[in-house]
């Protein structure tokens, strides 16, 4: 880090820095400029607490160098990781993986009706939630587990890995029980207890960004998951609030290429919570394997104006086919396949 | 709740939401306009998911006209509620509550000089986190039970509350068992499941909003709690992530009169996570203050240059304590007291 | 627009609301729900200033239904226009037209060879500023007249046409001799004089996106210019302010279908300004293409490092022919061309 | 600045560096740490381009250290700026001046009326817009010249000092002729052919701030006038652009004590603007004045129902002379005067 002194900072104040830099068994070099003088700090301080430094008479601002996260950079691990979905390829490599299915299970019959479709237009992955984190008290929150076995029986039927999301802590073993994939929810991506408890399980993980997170953020929230043991991380966009009306997200697409050059993780588009409006989903699935996206994860629904959750933004298995064609070709035109 | 149609929608597809309406149990009334129809939409539609309608065809938008909370509302209740603080007065009457303490419980020699002094100074309760939250795993994550046991021991000496974070359901009951107050935290605003946990306790919970939660979702966070049974919630605004660089969260100080107009529940400002800066509490508190907030919730550090976490916004005992005769004065001109 | 009237408003003031309705030469239509009023009012209210009728007494909110602008709306027009960029194609058909150059004409050697690096890969605009809006008074701030002769020379040499920015009123005359399009500046779009003055020279107009602009104040500064009589306008797309920190901007491509959603013009994406890294523009450019631009504005530049503006989101010659290679295939995947 | 670079820079690419920073006059400073190699730059580069350097290969991030503004900042003066207000003691003193009128100039008999009432409760200045920025080309756009003739006759009445806006290069002149202070509108703040404009008037200037813009692009923008030779400017807080939606902006108060650390110009604070909402208006002057802003700028209309403009954010006279009461009591608790 470099420590920035005010103008007007006194040789004590600096000396003072200094030996506080020296408490932290780090190697301080001071420069003096024509306005202002910095203490460069020398040695590995990516896991102090560098903002403690700016509560020290005469410092003017603190700025890190070094990213504070290890095993989710590409400093660490040069080659892109891949990790698996179900019995498929995984997601990671040339091949990008879709996963698709209803926001919520709400019945068998739903379930199952949707995951053939969408296995028939080429999805590997299941998406489709049990436990549903809602805004509101008094709305639908899921059916736990019978939805779980409903997922289940889905896979057996056709072949799709399950994605589903786990909420909390005490349901961890039992998602882990019936998925392939555990799903962090954007909500949860600083629920540091349960980012520890996935990362104990050995079941993939496929992370969502929080709703207003840093890239740096995320990245360490990944970095909870990774330090416990489990380094099957997904990384996935999945828009951000912004002061934009138009849509419920504002999809951050330039994080794909960004996500790709710090960082070996694999990284994954939603682009239905990223715009939250279903005529505008096929675009951004476009835009998204155009721009590198390792897979997407979509919502589909074989009857949204009657889904529980999220009728707005889920498309329909007939414009999930169709849109699964035109990314087909964009898939091809980037030299991958989806 | 008000859907309206597309310029160019047909009599069927006004006849189809209609339908949809009769499904959901509510009543319809038609509207033919110059340019538009809408369908208002007659009835308790507090607790249906609109934004289904917005899936059909025909359909432009939906705007909803109930708010999405009932018990949080002032419509529920018009008079303003006090929720208990310890043995004190309350946070909510005219009496404006300050809780001041460190970040993180460190030590028990740290604890009790502050407490000590904040005592001295004014304070009516105590803050400090025996467990973190922590962005980076690699951080300080608190002293877990020792952190409350040494809390305890403080409110022992001087009688402070006891207002500490509780992080995840399993630690709901341990915390109760030492704490007055349960303090949810900003990441945690939306962990469902915590919210129902503590819902569930009989201790005032001191709610954090969520680091870009609208007001809606916070009070729906609130009703979440309050719709367990537990209704002694206050509302504390830390902050909001904007574009904003000089600060680590832009403080909304318009959200103090926005809740006092929508909600009966008593508003708290953080300061210190509203800031991120030392320098920049003093003049946030005095402003809080005149702005008619309930309570204050401040970082005092007696050494924030070696604290484990958040020095930068950390103020001394003795910048609390002039502090605290500054608001003591604005307390006054506004009819108040501190 | 509906006005919803609180829950304890009075008969009298609903009377009042539907007189000030009659009042504005509006039909009114009073539906009284469970909970609450609403009156609906009838007509055209478009060009109506209805937050007025918020600081009415028992008035909640007062909600717009139609779109404030006009004849930038699919409404007024349904097929898409095709915007004139010098003898060629023009923008908003088949072809999607890129538009590349340096950010600041500097000298004439170095526009003459970037114009000619461009041309050869396939761009059919040269952009380049000798007007720059500058953050700082002491940047530099362009080569004014000379810098639109180099530009103008450019054109001669390669036939591309020429995309330069104009800042103030008293500029337009000089910039329209010169110029086949008059840019108007993120900094500029609420600029009003100035959208006036360019909506009565007859040149097409580049119109960025201000940097935080909703797009229904980006279509009524189009809607201004327009108004004016001079229909030839592009919108243009080049990232919003977010909280965001690896990006200058945040590129907001959903912007594309919903523009195409809701108006006639073409919309142009700056990848650029957009994200404000080089290392990011073509993996932006290829989505942008991929999710349905009709033309791209790229900042090239023969030598970033000395750049005398913008040197970081710059990208070479070289990287630009690539970037076109790889863009050929996406344009193609999706039924157009580049 | 400190140039960082990569974690696999060259010894090559570090030398490089070194000679780009030699070709700018400025001194280098290397320094090899244990995982980064950083390049410290020696010397006034406040007026250089350091995001040139970015391009670079092996360079991952610039960093500044010097603030890019000059004039503006409190290390070219210590003490607080005095902007003089028509013949009154000035903005930026212990007095707190109160500038407050309607947002447009509607007739003689509405500005008169107004200006009488505010002038009685103890307003210092009066404002009324006479050049009116309109979102749509279709609302009201101000009286022109027979507005600040209006205006011109309410200073003659009142002895209130006029403070009205300027849109464009064109009108400096005529405004300058009647008005005492010159305003510049958010959506103008970085319309730099204005901000020179008004910096070669010899007029105090009232500067919003835009409503996404940085403080240090606030300051810069204050620096465009300064430079021209005008100092006499007054920066005014207006809200800025969240995603907040119970506000039309969000009013950011702790820009008070920041501006006041890093400038010496006063800062005005516009709740009007700022919130959007007449009844926020109250708390957020309460607010203001308690966090030592030096000014407040107030809409107050006698009609807020058929005022042309803002009638929602417009507090009536008998408001504002209730809201003077309260704060004339804070001013006092804060050791100053309204």
């Amino acid at each position: 880090m470099i420590v920035v002194m005010k103008e007007n900072a006194t040789p004590k104040q600096v000396e003072h820095v200094v030996n506080l830099v020296k408490e932290m068994k780090l190697k301080e070099h001071v420069i003096v400029g024509t306005e202002r003088t910095v203490v460069a700090v020398i040695g590995n301080d990516r896991f102090k607490d560098r903002s403690v430094l700016e509560s020290v008479d005469g410092v003017d601002k603190v700025v890190p160098i070094l990213a504070p996260y290890k095993m989710a950079s590409k400093e660490m691990k040069k080659e892109r990781s891949i990790v698996p979905l179900g019995n498929k390829s995984g997601i990671g490599g040339t091949k990008i993986g879709i996963i698709a299915g209803p926001c919520s299970v709400e019945s068998k019959q739903q379930t199952l009706e949707i995951a053939h479709a969408v296995k028939e237009a080429g999805a590997v992955g299941l998406r489709g939630g049990a436990f549903k984190p809602r805004t509101s008290p008094y709305a639908f929150q899921g059916l736990a587990e019978e939805g779980l076995k409903i997922l289940a029986e889905a896979r057996e039927q056709t072949g799709l890995a399950i994605v589903t999301e786990v909420m909390s802590i005490d349901q961890v073993k039992l998602v882990a029980d019936y998925a392939d994939v555990l799903q962090v929810g954007a909500r949860n991506m600083q629920n540091f207890n349960l980012l520890n408890a996935v990362g104990e399980s050995n079941k993939p993980v496929l992370l969502k960004r929080g709703m207003s997170a840093t890239l740096e953020e995320f990245l360490l929230a990944a970095e909870y998951i990774m330090a416990k043991g489990n380094t099957q991380v997904m990384l996935c966009e999945r828009g951000i609030r912004t002061y934009e009306e138009y849509v419920r997200n504002t999809l951050a697409l330039a994080a794909i290429p960004e996500l790709h050059r710090v960082s070996h993780l694999p990284v994954v588009i939603d682009p239905s919570q990223g715009t939250g409006k279903s005529y505008l989903v096929d675009s951004m699935c476009r835009a998204a394997v155009a721009a590198g996206a390792d897979g997407l994860i979509i919502e589909v629904h074989n009857d949204p104006e009657h889904a529980m959750t999220d009728g707005a933004q889920s498309i329909t298995p007939q414009q999930f086919t169709d849109m699964m064609k035109a990314i087909k070709r964009i898939a091809l035109a980037v030299d991958r396949e989806v």
